[in-house]
């Protein structure tokens, strides 16, 4: 936003106060809780989603602080003691925070993020935090999904327009490069994470110049080395396509220029795209690009891709800046454990009649384990913080829900997923470059089965629990029933 | 964002600056142009939407600037001129704004903002316009659903951590009070916007106590006059709703208080709400509230009012705040005019095989016309700028679309709904407060026929064009096809 100055730190749903205040007027100011940010269902029934948004939830770690006008505005509410406004005005992390890093294929109910810390501080950080991975993942996700359908083609981030708000635009931009995406439009998203912009024209463009043959010329005159011209704005075979390669010709042929673009933005994409790619062969253009860019989608892309269409790049804007088909990525926010005055770790367990919403309760530590044959992921396995699983040995993992279905697996690497971020408050964690968690997320897909990766229907990927753990969720589900 | 100052000027579709420079290079720099902001779809298939955005969209022409980093940052592009680079360092608006006020009922097809302004200003604020409108309308349209669903039970915002970016929760929640919502757990909102901000407690309050009960108890000490608790952690009628009243009892009836609440966040609410409300009335807590916040949206709400629940307030969370039935506003930016060098205008028109994608020409003007016996807005009537409605004469007005029906009003009262927002670059608009914004957007919907206001197939309110604009239209037409 523009006008204001926006302390994010206030960015908090306004319970998370009620409570902080009363945890220290209840003398729980320094007792040391554990929560979980995990998520239940992957969007659009997918097998796995994609984890993000852990640099912009550092940076607002890093920043955390409440100025003098926050704390009065809190202090008109008329609900806070004195002595919590004035913790709240010295107010900084000190706590610890494991990831699973940004990039990584993530399932239902693996602790995405651990957070270790003081209760007051652990629920003054939830909301945002949670907005953090909840808004990043859900694009990535997204955008992933529709990298895939473009099996190699390169997809383009096109939907700032229509972005819920500004970050939503700018952030979105970015999970979407994390997601695959090869650009995207927006501007600043360039300027400040390095997401390459691109862009050309739009349909003004054209209408601006008296014909859309001089309104091309122009084009290709002004920019012969970035020259992708919008051939829709009146008719695409009979004006755009013929207009365009008039103005490749006379403009760019001169200069020995042999790259160039169309772009369509509306009509029937498979029939146009393989007509317009004909005319642009048959009249010396076999190295201009036609991208298309109109409401699209995994879906679309895929059957545009099963019918032939003759396309090298896809334009994708509010289906994915907003992930349209499920905008929603259900993270949440749960305590595990709180410790006593001992500092020993003592379980929670959040009990529903919904089975499946039902904690994995304490501090835990999740492996991803990989088959050293073919490289590929087998499954994750959650177990209690101080477990360790010794690869050199055979493990058994089993189905928590269908636990008589057993499995021992041998010749096996298990990767610790989740990195130290913050230690006592202190940042420890090396911040990769968005170009290496592009890189790091491609080479992750790789390690799942094509089988998982399936749009509709896709195979289970299992989050198995250890035994110790298994055996500590039982005992506290006979305990709080 | 955190960590980096967000410029909102450069949030901005990278076309939009290879565009403006070759306007320039072409030497159209200072050629006049006309743009209008409109949508074509309601979205949930509603008969109508609430216009939201304007404000921060004024924030942002009036911070219009690019930096030395900006500039820096584009010519490393090496795509623009050095006289364009120049340009922007010195860049403002100095067009023209008109704009339908927030809070309006708004129509397909109506220009909702429309831009005067030499073409390369007009297209280079062209990205933040469509999302700031976008945005806002969304959230604004699918808020006033759901309040409406609620029938004048209290519905409150509670969707931050599942908003598309902390622009979505901030000015979501600042969208949604325009739509009706009376109040937002997102604190910053009512800091920077004054939206109530509200909220007591999570689960976790609950968990971190040794029992419900004495979860329950502290919190009604704590805050005596602010004791809404959280009853479905463990078993909401077998534990939550006991615990909730031996608390009130004992913490809140020696105060002589008898305002407080309880919230339900599972569980079937029908049920639930009707068991709880016998409950606390039988313990004398009549005035007990009862609010409820699981997975709501407008469909939801107005099945448990049919099946009788006992509800108060409800808390709406990521269905509202991304809107997720339909998560992107369509409004598009189009060039409706030009201006030739003797400063005639001269309309412009987007022709489309599709007959709903084509423009309406020209530089317009908007009316609403109100029938004076009833207060009811009988259609919206397009027309070129320099018509004008007398409404003390009859008007003929048509179905542009079936030209054959024709009605003549009499006793109508015709309103301009653009505003002038800026005029050469210049802020002359009042801008309304929040709560100014959010009265007016009720008074306007009760000038709305219920039959507009129906959920599903509701009936089509008009937006016809006058004699003139329609015999222009079809001019151009003929001239374009």
């Amino acid at each position: 936003m523009t006008g204001h100055k926006l302390n994010l730190s206030m960015l908090c749903d306004f319970y998370e106060f009620t409570m902080a205040n009363g945890y220290m007027k209840a003398g729980y100011k320094d007792r040391i809780v554990y929560f979980d940010v995990f998520f239940r269902d992957v969007p659009d029934k997918g097998g796995f989603a994609i984890a993000a948004g852990l640099d912009q939830l550092i940076d607002y770690i890093l920043d955390l602080h409440f100025t003098d006008e926050d704390i009065e505005y809190l202090r008109g509410k008329e609900l806070f003691d004195e002595d919590f406004l004035e913790y709240l005005r010295n107010f900084h992390f000190t706590g610890d925070i494991w990831a699973i890093p940004e990039g990584t294929p993530i399932f239902p109910r693996e602790p995405v993020l651990t957070v270790r810390a003081p209760a007051m501080e652990a629920q003054l950080i939830e909301t945002y935090t949670l907005l953090a991975i909840n808004h990043q993942s859900l694009i990535a996700t997204k955008a992933s999904r529709i990298v895939r359908a473009a099996q190699g083609r390169a997809v383009l981030e096109f939907g700032s327009r229509r972005a819920q708000g500004a970050d939503g635009a700018v952030l979105g931009a970015r999970a979407a490069y994390i997601g695959g995406c090869k650009g995207t439009a927006c501007t600043i998203s360039e300027e400040l994470f390095g997401v390459p912009a691109t862009g050309t024209m739009a349909h003004a463009w054209v209408q601006m110049f008296d014909t859309e043959y001089e309104a091309f010329r122009t084009y290709c005159e002004t920019y012969p080395h970035n020259a992708t011209l919008l051939v829709d704005t009146y008719n695409t075979l009979k004006s755009g396509v013929p207009n365009a390669i008039r103005a490749f010709n006379e403009a760019l042929r001169p200069l020995g220029i042999t790259q160039c673009g169309i772009r369509l933005d509306s009509g029937d994409m498979a029939y146009l795209t393989r007509k317009a790619r004909k005319m642009l062969d048959d009249a010396g253009w076999p190295e201009c690009k036609i991208s298309i860019s109109n409401s699209l989608d995994e879906y679309i892309i895929q059957d545009l891709m099963l019918q032939n269409a003759d396309i090298d790049a896809f334009g994708v804007g509010e289906r994915m800046i907003t992930a349209r088909s499920e905008p929603v990525f259900g993270g949440v926010y749960k305590l595990t454990a709180v410790e006593d005055q001992e500092g020993k770790i003592v379980p929670k367990i959040k009990v529903s009649e919904n089975v499946d919403k039902i904690t994995n309760p304490h501090f835990k530590k999740i492996y991803r384990l990989y088959d050293n044959e073919t490289g590929k992921a087998l499954a994750d396995y959650l177990c209690v913080h101080d477990e360790v699983v010794d690869d050199s040995k055979p493990l058994e993992i089993f189905d928590a829900r269908a636990t008589w279905k057993r499995k021992e697996l041998t010749n096996y690497t298990a990767r610790n997923l989740q990195e130290p971020v913050f230690e006592k408050g202190k940042l420890v964690y090396k911040r990769p470059t968005l170009q290496e968690i592009q890189d790091y997320c491609k080479a992750q897909l790789d390690t799942l089965w094509e089988e998982v990766k399936r749009f509709d229907n896709p195979h289970t990927y299992y989050v198995d629990l250890s035994h110790n753990l298994w055996e500590l969720k039982q005992r506290l589900l006979r305990e709080n029933m």
